[in-house]
């Protein structure tokens, strides 16, 4: 049985993952973007050093299981890269918890997506509200657009924030900004 | 390119993931667990109340593709599940970031394991102190079995934590606690 589920697995059609654009270059929401390849988990994280919720969210990343070995190998993105960003509730006490944070409801789907002939700065934001499955980029003004390109590790993404990731990035030198876990730049 | 790279992970041996015993029962760190299915991840959780550390850790938790497939048909883990418990320091102001909490370096990696006729109990915990390339079983004295036995919502493990395969139990009629999310249960 379980021989015959991991070849289930194996015999995933290559294109698993893949960005799916519909009429009007909407992309179609992922179905499967928790069987991907997951890069890390934060709480709470912000830009802004007031923001400290009593109810924070988890924001998970994951990317698309081709993406993620030409990385390993290459310290980059290739084209059809697709990151999700899943924001889930946090709770606190449940079961034997009695502190700290475990996960909860899903409270938004993103996704960034790497297109050099769709998009003409290679790169595109999408935020499925209300679980819509598909959705048109976000326009270009927004302000993820900038952030990420200004401040993004590697290419338009933070690496800076995947441990697994950031290390394979200074091995093959394609770091473009100064290494946040540095001590230097940790206050 | 891609489709070559995404070709070569359609490819991968059916008992990728599966457990690997060395002599005398002792199980080999598996090397790839990133690449298996992410199944949460908390901060600072502790069945202690008075635990409200200043510098929590993350709890990353990853199972076996093959197990993870058989739990979304089925609502239960077939022999040779296995999963890794990867623990991680948490920083909190680095790059862009000004509150909340991300990832940092691996602190700890442990693994549980159903081999049912391996173990008499038929789960088992191991924990790769120091990065150890393998580890016997830890005694079945500790409490991490009394507290699985008792605690985990689904067999030995903790599913309330996981809150995909929370909602498959809950539609497969095999969870064997009080849903620790159900609004009269959470304080």
């Amino acid at each position: 049985m379980l021989v015959a589920l991991a070849e289930a697995f194996a015999q995933e059609p290559p294109t698993a993952g893949a960005p799916h654009f519909l009429s009007g270059d909407r992309l179609e929401r992922p179905a499967n973007y928790r069987e991907w390849v997951w890069l890390s988990s934060g709480l709470g994280m912000s830009y802004r050093s007031e923001n400290t919720s009593a109810d924070p969210s988890f924001d998970n990343v994951f990317v698309t299981p081709a993406a993620y070995r030409f990385f390993l190998q290459n310290g980059k993105w290739p084209d059809r890269t697709m990151f999700v960003l899943e924001v889930r509730a946090s709770h606190n006490k449940g079961s034997i918890n009695q502190s700290g944070h475990y996960q909860g409801e899903v409270m938004g789907i993103e996704a960034e997506v790497k297109d050099e002939y769709r998009f003409p700065g290679k790169w595109a934001f999408f935020g499925f509200a209300g679980g819509a499955g598909s959705a048109a980029a976000v326009p270009k003004s927004a302000d993820c657009y900038s952030c990420h390109a200004q401040n993004g590790a590697v290419d338009n993404t933070f690496v800076q924030f995947y441990p697994t990731l950031l290390e394979v990035a200074r091995q093959k030198g394609t770091l473009k900004i100064i290494d946040p876990n540095h001590e230097s730049n940790r206050h």
